[in-house]
């Protein structure tokens, strides 16, 4: 007996420690959970807010069931309501109003071909009717399903699509069932638009979240990323390995952030005009400065690379002939997308770009003059010389790219208008940036570019 | 008179002019979307396939209105099932199983929830039910929508997180004005599991599109493209220009694909043992090989850019010393991948890539040492020198970005257990490949790889 009641004070002590740690795991991972979500929401507010904002609205369109009078008009429609809401409320205004739009259109017209092909079908009496329902709803399903296979379809009408066959195929087989077709539909098309309506209100009136701000803040920091780099590169021995630099770490955030941009587009397209953009900003060009951004981020890792796997001795010569005209063409590049960035977040014509990119193409020009000029090559240390001309190499081909992006970022001033600039004096702007570096600047006349 | 029958004649004509010119118009708008369509259908045909499948599903699951002792059962719920068919029924069977598993889950577990909301609202009598409801809605409305957020969430599980807001708000609200929610849910959940299961089972059982095979064949595809490059590039006289020539073309595509072999694995994950594929594949570390093969694309694109920039001229040193190496380099890792390729597609361990690569490894060392060595750069024109110095520089981040690749499908045969692949003898495999050109085999025994 006292063995039996030891067994079961150990048996309890032994479910008690069971029960112990699993607490304590359970408390853990509720901690972590809180520590990631408030890391979650810290990391972009709006988040939180766009819940809010959800919550909201479904509680508004709820009222449809709680208000009798309004419940007794709607019945059990007042459903779709609550579903639209769920469905079409996004994180931005854009893709809210896409998918809203997409909701409402495809319901007004596909129910309407939806009736047409019940009353078509109902000629045929009760035997006909499900055979040529069935036969309508099957080829509408196959025709608008392969039409999703389409870009251009998908990329813009896809959820209107799909609900078109929704409704379709609800409209039409309810029919048989049930002949107030047309009473039943309109008060669904109602209690969906209803849904659209408030999720489109609550999107723009409270801190909405626009797709077309968030592509051009994102546009201007990629590029602000890489002047951040190549103003770093252009500030250091720039020949020597780069690894434990703070300056390398920007760029490479936007080696992985390709496709971003382009959901970005495709919610912008549907904004009205906000802030300081028209109805119809040229939002394609943002696209073509993401890929050159992006291109131009995979050559610098290219660089970056290179510098890593060759041990570069920086001689007087080299020191002279190339390290200098390399920092140089960074640091000028580096300033020539500085100023593009500040010009794309104030709006403005971005002048005083063109003087940089002129200064850089120019550094870059002697590089290439130098590199090919037989006296260089003279009595040199040629082991060291071949990493450090590739490096210069590799650098020009950076530099060209960013007078890319600077092609790219003119066209869309020009396209969306931005303001003249306040023409500030080039002295002041060369005081500014990183005065310990005694590069010398090749300014030529803006009439020149 | 006269005047005024010319004029309606005139006016006549012309309208007829306009109708006839829109209905060319016309005419010819539907060619060219017929051609488009054939296009589309002859690009992939199981795009034809799978909207015949789903138009079947849908016309399978309008029975239950049809037939009218099953409308007596499920009465308006019916609408459920076609809901799930058109929403669920995805290309590929992985998406579609965890679109179906995370709707039927999500209704079931959120219906519950608000069934259990509803019983709790409903002890706070008429006044107090409303006010309950709307803030039991909210608060789940905020928390599933702040979790979808969450990027593992996202992947896994976003449909469902949406279908659970709109279960648990339907339900819950519903039940205000509706006191059987209990049969109400019944009956949704059974038509909802009804319409996944029809999905599930077209989507198997006809022609099956299976994510996983599609994203096995896309990475050897991809490996395929490089190999076709580097062959190329290793038969041709690789330090000229390559523009008009046709193996440059195929590498192209990988830099654009990225993100669709992240589809393809969420989907994957999701499906069960098929075809040479377990349950349990390896699917992450395609991810892994398909990042490689991209990094190797964009390298390969360097490489071209310098070649088309520089215009090498080849004297007899540099085309001993460096141009022979740099083809049988490329030559050597395209043959590698090229075993790469038909060991992944074969399910075989890839054992003869090893020697290519050690191949390509070693003359990747002899060119870095001919490089350093001054006696190589002594009496030499270096101008000619240093463009092809960077060429083979390039080549030589290519070649260590294949010996990567292959690591990463050795990884991965050895965790999907590939069998062991038949031992060709190497004699034949030389012969069979490129027999014009000469280079030197270093072989190098399996025991020291």
């Amino acid at each position: 007996m006292e063995m039996g009641s030891d067994e079961k004070v150990g048996l309890m002590r032994k479910g008690f420690e069971w029960v112990k740690k699993w607490v304590k795991g359970l408390v853990a991972k509720l901690v972590e959970v809180r520590s990631k979500a408030i890391a979650l929401g810290k990391d972009d507010p709006r988040r939180v807010i766009h819940s809010l904002k959800l919550g909201l609205a479904l509680t508004i369109v709820s009222i449809l069931y709680y208000y009798n009078p309004l419940y007794a008009n709607f019945g059990v429609s007042a459903m779709w309501a609550v579903m639209t809401v769920v469905v079409v409320f996004e994180f931005s205004v854009g893709a809210t109003l896409r998918k809203g739009l997409n909701r409402t259109f495809a319901t007004l017209f596909a129910g309407a071909l939806g009736a047409g092909a019940h009353y078509l079908a109902a000629l045929s009496g009760h035997v006909g009717q499900p055979i040529i329902t069935s036969i309508f709803v099957f080829l509408l399903a196959c025709i608008l399903t392969f039409m999703r296979f389409v870009p251009s379809i998908k990329a813009k009408y896809d959820y209107g699509m799909m609900i078109g066959i929704l409704t379709f195929a609800l409209v039409s087989i309810s029919g048989i069932q049930d002949d107030e077709v047309v009473l039943l539909f309109e008060k669904r098309i109602s209690t969906i638009f209803l849904g659209v309506c408030v999720c489109v209100l609550i999107s723009i009136s409270i801190s909405p979240v626009w797709a077309g701000q968030d592509l051009h803040n994102r546009i201007a920091l990629n590029i602000e990323n890489l002047a951040i780099f190549l103003e770093g590169y252009g500030s250091v021995e720039c020949l020597k390995s780069l690894q434990d630099e703070q300056f390398t770490q920007e760029y490479k955030s936007i080696l992985k952030s390709s496709g971003i941009e382009e959901t970005l587009y495709n919610s912008a397209r549907w904004e009205p005009g906000h802030g300081c953009f028209q109805f119809r900003h040229p939002w394609n060009q943002y696209l073509k400065i993401g890929a050159l951004t992006s291109q131009c981020a995979f050559r610098i890792d290219a660089l970056c690379r290179n510098l890593s796997s060759s041990n570069i001795q920086v001689s007087q010569k080299i020191q002279t002939e190339i390290q200098e005209t390399c920092m140089e063409m960074s640091m000028e590049s580096g300033k020539a997308l500085r100023q593009l960035v500040s010009s794309i977040r104030e709006l403005t014509q971005p002048t005083q770009a063109q003087i940089y990119t002129q200064n850089s193409k120019s550094a870059a020009k002697r590089l290439k003059t130098s590199l090919r000029s037989s006296h260089f090559w003279e009595d040199c240390d040629f082991l060291t010389l071949v990493p450090a001309a590739t490096v210069g190499l590799l650098l020009i081909d950076v530099v060209e790219c960013t007078e890319k992006i600077s092609e790219a970022v003119q066209e869309l001033a020009s396209l969306a208008h931005f303001k003249s600039g306040k023409a500030e004096p080039m002295q002041i702007e060369k005081e500014k940036v990183q005065p310990n570096i005694g590069v010398s600047f090749v300014t030529i006349p803006i009439s020149s570019v």
